[in-house]
């Protein structure tokens, strides 16, 4: 990079900070919030391991976002801005950083979104991936934020859109399996720019007993909802909702319980996962229709710990990867 | 590392959010803050970037904090909490991890600040750094922040505190240059452990015109509040304040000028350099005892732009170095 880290920002980064009151054009090293009560929620990604060193950067910028503003949609909180802070290789030039910016600017105009500031700096170390860091602060729903703590025993439990497709986009992105041609790119467009569920987080604010956006996967966010609530969870697999490509690689499996505990195994799909009383079902299916998002009802919530996947006959079907843990390898 | 990281966070992290009402015992992606008007910067810390590989990593932490402080400092903010990133070298082992957040909890007590989120990753590339992130909020002063683009000529520079110390630290560290033996400990333990002048900034919210910290090196963060402010900053090169270490250092140097520049080129100081109206020379002075910190006048804000550094006869020193910018090589 030959450009200075000041001319960076002022050229690059802070026409995406013009909209936040706060920022001080990024001309400060502190920003402003407005007086209100947020929620705060910070994810990093790091190349080769929450995205390919080979992602197109604008798509890698939107990724960040979007995981992001994932968390603030289970907990329903409107998202408002965020801090950046970028690691760049040592090789990295402008053009490269202008696309990340534009990816950025795209996603901030879709969600009315504002940077407000950040930090960045490049790496010494050649080999030392891109890393990104993002702190997003969104204003609590009126209902309160929905925990993820309150599962309760006899909660129904359900999960938005589809499951898997971000794990087969990778695998496909890795010339793993077998795709059709024209199901590949569907598949990996999922696991390169996720959809964030912000219409239906704040819909079920008033609606949901708990919610989890699934990043780790369906199996290891559940699990993590089993613990953080003190309940056992019980998902029908047949119930999991897939999308068609994903049906299309299920069918092609010889295992096919095997296939399916993989794709609530894999990670990214960022879907919400959350519960709701048997009462609620109608405005479960109301929020559904406002936020114009598919949901399914997946299963419930049972007194005990842990995550178990059912198969049609009743049986519990042996999972062997619980989603993906950056610490065990 | 061998433990997952769910384990960590409960085991090593959570503790260091008990006394944060949000935080949910870092059992959620998102931590809720208490309405307020908030103050928020983002700094991030690289190995062999930011600190050196083999600084002890507890100081590491601590620094990581620091920095942040400073931040916060400058705008005369009260801290409150933090977020944190960390992306671990692939072989961190968990004593190294529980060494980083005592650190961490020991300067929580110091500073009364809590953790409130963040997330927390390794590497898979072998030689690539610890890379951390802090995103700090604080509140604002009931005076209003102090800006870094309201410097006005006619006041008074001001900076707290030495500068060039933790330059000297790092120089030692590297075994560049010639110290006496009694001299490098303090040198060092400027460069490893900053001490952010929150007390000051906090006097100095009704007083200061303008404030910015000294992170970047007195020079080169002068030239950030003159561009941001549009003046020009004159600089007593003779009454930049200097340890009794740093003096001996440039005693020994043979061209007394330029080792001078040096030290108002190194970074790393996290002093607070600040301008105000001759009229609030009293109160300056007022703000520096209250907060015992020492104060020295350096200078003055002109009509113009740029920093210039002016020597006993009145002659501009040529300065080489100024200042640390990560991405000129």
């Amino acid at each position: 990079v030959s450009d200075s880290e000041f001319d960076l920002i002022r050229d690059i980064f802070a026409p995406l900070a013009s909209d936040a009151p706060g920022a001080f054009n990024l001309a400060d090293d502190a920003a402003l919030l407005e007086a209100g009560e947020y929620i705060v929620t910070k994810d990093l990604m790091v190349a080769g391991v929450h995205f390919l060193p080979k992602d197109p950067i604008d798509l890698v910028a939107r990724k960040l976002l979007r995981v992001n503003l994932s968390d603030l949609a289970a907990k329903g909180a409107r998202p408002v801005g965020y801090f950046l802070g970028c690691v760049w290789p040592v090789k990295t030039n402008r053009a490269a950083i202008e696309q990340f910016a534009e990816g950025l600017r795209e996603d901030q105009a879709l969600f009315n979104i504002a940077l407000y500031g950040g930090d960045t700096t490049a790496h010494r170390v050649k080999s030392a991936p891109l890393t990104l860091s993002a702190t997003f602060f969104g204003t609590a729903p009126r209902a309160g934020v929905t925990a993820r703590a309150s599962a309760r025993p006899g909660d129904d439990l359900y999960v938005s859109g589809t499951i898997g497709d971000a794990g087969l986009g990778l695998m496909a992105l890795r010339r793993e399996g077998k795709f059709l041609a024209a199901d590949k790119a569907p598949l990996i467009h999922r696991y390169q720019l996720p959809s964030p569920r912000l219409k239906l987080g704040a819909a079920l604010a008033n609606v949901a007993s708990a919610a989890i956006d699934v990043s780790d996967g369906l199996l290891a966010d559940a699990g993590h909802m089993a613990r953080a609530s003190g309940v056992r969870l019980e998902i029908d697999a047949g119930a999991i909702p897939l999308s068609a490509p994903a049906r299309r690689w299920l069918a092609a499996q010889s295992d096919r319980d095997a296939a399916l505990g993989a794709l609530a195994g894999f990670g990214d799909d960022y879907e919400i996962l959350f519960t709701a009383p048997p009462e609620m079902r109608r405005s479960v299916s109301v929020a559904a229709k406002a936020s114009r998002t598919d949901v399914s009802r997946i299963g419930s919530v049972r007194r005990g710990e842990g995550v178990v996947l059912i198969d049609a006959g009743g049986d519990e079907i042996a999972v062997e990867q619980a989603g993906y843990d950056h610490f065990e390898s």
